[in-house]
């Protein structure tokens, strides 16, 4: 079987955005908090069905891929509009329509949520979203933004206790995260050419820094497009570990960090098997994402990331970790959502 | 002729830090911009010679490196704390201690001038300084901070025509700047594990979706690091250069935008000159600076880059660019420091 970790519903039925968009006027008009409404999103099941067939599910088909864990678009959370009430909201239809995808399509997705972050919240809306989404729609873990603000990033390190809460429920429910930033409001960030790597980058150097694995050991992080920066930095990584006296890099990733293959040429993937543990390493292609294209150098798409691991030079047993088993073993729940 | 081109003065003596320390004991006491008084650094040629000798001149002579493009400490730019006086008095001091080196040492250092660059600043500081760092101190090129407010990123990108008289400036004088941000005020961001990896990545996309170099065709940037993140996503820059209908990005690097080799594992390095083309690859090491350490699995320092070179499977003339050449086309000024 092969598991693609990271999808995002990017072709979402018009009705989703347009909800959104009336979401975000309302905001303009000043109603208090307590006033808004959460409203409804009108989608059927035929949209949806079209939404997906000339994407993800011909993707799939066409690329040999079985199943992907599928979540809200990234972009899209932008947990930096309005406050708690504005992303609960905007989470929980997100999510929900997640859940109808997996419900349609039960071989071909399961559901990682959207948390309802906002700058400054406290975790306990994130905490309870993640409670519903895991128990009652069958999610099978969640993204964290560790920059609600959009490119500020004002909120504290992941490593912080404030975000301990949050951790605690996720180890309850066994419930893996993967560390993904939103949109960018902040000019300096591309959002998908600078925002996303950085944030990889800056989450793994927490991690390095922090125990943050001494106080939740079986907490676990994806951390996507193949880590942001760190593979192809990998000896600076080592080398900065040394010098702080912290673990060796084999050690803090062991069964806490992993990286996806989101990296779109075949000299990247190279890098990443080369220095990344094969078992810290899972098939991912955010395929209908960040980049569409075909490469005019290999007549294929970008992001079919598959393409790239068939072609390392690895064992079967070490490519069968990477498109299956670890994602196993970091999703304990996909074997029930599966089954 | 082996030319590094990003070394940092991180083993002045410490009586530059003493200036700096009361320096920011001055700006406690909140006295008026215009009573401080710039004061005076005392060192002595011999303490000059004793911070280097068993430094960055006995790593030349061991890995067999002829000069060093020499600048200020980085991390110590730290343009965030107090104004533009404070960033005056210090960049002045310490890139007179810059030419100090160069004097004693011609043929090992040739000077490049941190900038009194200051969050909310106009340029006008910045390209006097560059102008006698140049003029009368016979410098080469300039470190240019795109982020003066230490890990806010409150600046606008380094493509706002705000920049722009600067660009002119560094055009008239035909030197480059090293795209170089310093310390980190903002607890997310680790500053050698991840702001300035950030920094590299995100100048890069800038570049990439502005029309900058149109406006400046001779206009240089060396992106530091290896580029951040950038060649281990070539393909993920290939395919956003595409969607976002923007030059390829052999155009877009050809004449303006090159990387070092601080990458400091081989694979990383393989990776570099894999993607990138050899003409813009320029060999520097960063060599007493963010790693210090010798690595274990090679027996050899981190930031010995220059083995790692060596090891590609280049040819001379290739070598010969990454070595010299391409760092001669770069700081045209080079020839005459080193005559």
């Amino acid at each position: 079987m092969i598991i693609d970790c990271h999808g995002h519903y990017t072709t979402a039925p018009k009705a989703l955005q347009a909800y959104r968009d009336a979401q975000i006027d309302e905001l303009k008009s000043a109603a208090p908090a307590g006033g808004r409404s959460k409203g409804t999103v009108s989608i059927t099941d035929d949209e949806i069905r079209e939404s997906l067939e000339n994407a993800q599910l011909k993707f799939q088909r066409e690329r040999g891929t079985d199943v992907t864990i599928f979540s809200p678009r990234a972009s899209a959370m932008a947990h930096h509009i309005g406050d708690e009430i504005t992303s609960l909201h905007w989470s929980q239809h997100c999510n929900d329509l997640i859940a109808r995808v997996c419900a349609l399509y039960p071989k071909n997705f399961v559901g990682v949520c959207q948390l309802p972050q906002s700058p400054g919240a406290a975790p306990d809306g994130s905490i309870a979203e993640l409670e519903r989404c895991v128990t009652d729609l069958g999610f099978i873990g969640c993204n964290l933004n560790p920059d609600p603000s959009g490119g500020h990033w004002t909120a504290p390190p992941l490593t912080d206790r404030s975000w301990y809460r949050l951790y605690e429920k996720m180890v309850e429910l066994d419930v893996p995260a993967m560390v993904h930033v939103s949109s960018s409001c902040n000019p300096n960030f591309h959002a998908t050419g600078a925002h996303y790597i950085n944030a990889d980058t800056t989450a793994f150097m927490q991690f390095l820094t922090a125990d943050l694995f001494k106080d939740f050991p079986t907490l676990r992080f994806v951390i996507p497009h193949g880590g942001g920066a760190v593979p192809y930095h990998w000896g600076r990584y080592r080398g900065l570990a040394q010098d702080l006296k912290r673990p060796l890099l084999g050690d803090l990733v062991r069964n806490n960090v992993f990286f996806d293959t989101c990296v779109y040429h075949q000299a990247g993937i190279d890098l990443l098997a080369r220095v990344v543990p094969v078992d810290n390493i899972l098939f991912g292609s955010e395929m209908v994402g960040a980049v569409r294209g075909i490469d005019p150098e290999t007549g294929h798409y970008f992001d079919d990331t598959k393409r790239y691991v068939d072609a390392l030079p690895l064992g079967d047993d070490d490519k069968r970790k990477i498109f299956e088993g670890n994602a196993r073993r970091v999703y304990p729940r996909l074997a029930m959502a599966l089954a």
